[in-house]
């Protein structure tokens, strides 16, 4: 006999804890402790140690290709031990649980749950993390991946209420998340993730680029905006994620061109 | 009660995309949106960069160890966004997702459905992965592993037919992979693969030496055939996949005696 | 319809294989080819090389974060197609897999299964994994976590009894895993793991330092033992298995410090 299977709910996991020290097994451990049904997914685990501007971007490259009912936990947590609360809320694409530490805001402000500036939560979307039930008993001052979020999020997954992990919050930490903007000569972004490859990508939507528009990137011209990595030994092009990126055929644009996250990038009709 | 499982399919992923970047997450939310209850297994995200021949070598090494309707995809993509094809191709160990760049030749070859040299393909068995109903829309330039590879696993996981993704194709693409021959001194193969421990991983099968032989590896001699990593600080055996390769016990082969892909490995009897 | 899940078995796994290589893929494949329907959850496959410690101390670390039923399959293993024994072994927390070369010694005796210094075994938990019936065939000189590990662990998983894996063993290896002891100054041990952040973790626990305690580490005054990263720029704290750990803010305690493993922690009333 066949045996028609279940449709278990997703977690996700974005972590700067590496996959070297067990952080992240032991979270899956207390996942599945809770939710055995539960599919895990790891988005990343290699965002830049500490670096909440990273792990807000890889979180918002990712959370759309997933089920509307995914459970996104986001943990970069420098802030671990101190007064930062944790949070979970419900937006229409996932509900996502993480340090209230800004590395949502860009995820929130997209969804329209929260102001991007004003950290301003529309109705009862967000909680505090706060009600023990659902937390390890001790909860050390170390790693809430394992004591608060992962049992948080698996306790979402098992159907427990958002409203049921602890009280309403009215505003949630703000990030400053680096903007394009546009000015006389056309579009200043900057890099925001170098990645696996060695591309380059912006913060510059290739859709805001006028025809025939021109990229410079670190100082230096990249050419026009092109369609794939095949069309020249250095491009400018669309990323995967509509974003702008600068790549090397073959090869590492960060080293063929000594760009890093924070260099500048410019579009402009030459 | 208890509830029996049922018996999902594996979809099985080789990439050279990291696990830094999102994008082997991102493919998991794709596939797991369409198909919920595939388990997916990941053979290596750390294929060379755009080393096709890498990633055919880690494919070959690993298919067989699957259930016989796993559906295996391997993405190693320099030419995604050009004209090269997606394909999928029926084999009696599992269906391959690919782009058609020679990656999954050895292992066609092997499983007898595709002319190592002549790319020519038997019966029915491939087709161009080209139905807009089995891909994301819009498809990306640069992200055919989300947009057009995971979903065409996933539909097929879902009991798509193959020829549902679009029409047969009657030649795939050859690589040049690498094969050992046999001359008057014996035998002379290369190094195809170093793996984690630094052992040097050679294309001549042991089961190919003759009683005796003695091997040699870029160029410097490394002594008789032996069975295990223990039996002397330099050995040349019979790996795990049944090629002859070279290790340092407890140490790197490819650091100690300077051995890199491509270097010549010789077995002859003195 | 929704169709309730059931509640499949956990097999968790250890090792030093890295990610790259297909190896852990392959294990992967193998367990599901016999248990369609447990799940996989990594440790860490970075353990470093052939280090046994290393990898007794991520599983001493991990193992009580899951279900009492998982099987723990933990592989460093520089003896491998030597004499030394493969044996599963069954304790209150988990039945674990893994080469007898103490490996498990740590967690056997936290257990209270085997003793530390003698490997004597209580009772029948202890089998040498030899029973050819639940191999793969032939079996490699070179890969057991392919060919004897994750079959068993799968079979386990599966129903099989712990006895029908082979004999009965009296005694398992032991491991010269560091103590830390008590002097008239206090308490002495050593760094046994660096982590992905940099942070060095010791084997004293935390419980045990005096009130007003001071920490030294590599023969260097650190402070006063601390509750979060955040307190000082250099810290010591109970980390988050209940270790002294030594912390820089936002940066490795393993570079600033230039701390490894194997170096000396102190802890005195000053």
């Amino acid at each position: 006999m066949v045996i028609p299977c279940c449709v278990p709910r997703i977690i996700s996991l974005t972590t700067d804890f590496g996959l070297a020290d067990g952080y992240v097994g032991v979270m899956q451990g207390v996942i599945l402790g809770i939710a055995p049904e539960v599919r895990i997914v790891d988005i990343s685990h290699e965002v830049r140690p500490q670096d909440v501007l990273d792990g807000a971007f890889l979180l918002l490259s990712s959370y759309r290709y997933f089920p509307e009912d995914t459970i996104h936990v986001a943990i970069v947590d420098p802030g671990v031990g101190t007064s930062r609360k944790p949070v979970a809320v419900a937006t229409p694409h996932g509900t996502f649980v993480a340090p209230d530490n800004g590395v949502l805001a860009p995820v929130l402000a997209r969804e329209g749950v929260v102001g991007l500036e004003t950290g301003v939560v529309t109705g009862e979307l967000a909680v505090e993390i706060s009600n023990p039930r659902f937390r390890l008993s001790p909860v050390s001052n170390t790693f809430h991946g394992r004591d608060i979020f992962a049992p948080a999020a698996a306790y979402l997954a098992q159907g427990v209420a958002l409203s049921d992990l602890g009280p309403h919050l009215h505003r949630v930490a703000t990030a400053e998340y680096p903007e394009f903007r546009r000015d006389a000569e056309g579009l200043r972004g900057q890099i925001v993730h170098i990645d696996h490859f060695g591309n380059a990508i912006s913060n510059i939507p290739a859709s805001q680029a006028p025809v025939g528009a021109v990229v410079r990137a670190g100082g230096r011209p990249i050419g026009p905006l092109t369609s794939t990595y095949q069309e020249a030994q250095i491009v400018a092009l669309e990323g995967s994620t509509g974003l702008i990126e600068i790549a090397v055929r073959n090869g590492s644009a960060s080293r063929v061109l000594d760009l890093a996250v924070g260099d500048t990038v410019e579009v402009s009709v030459p």
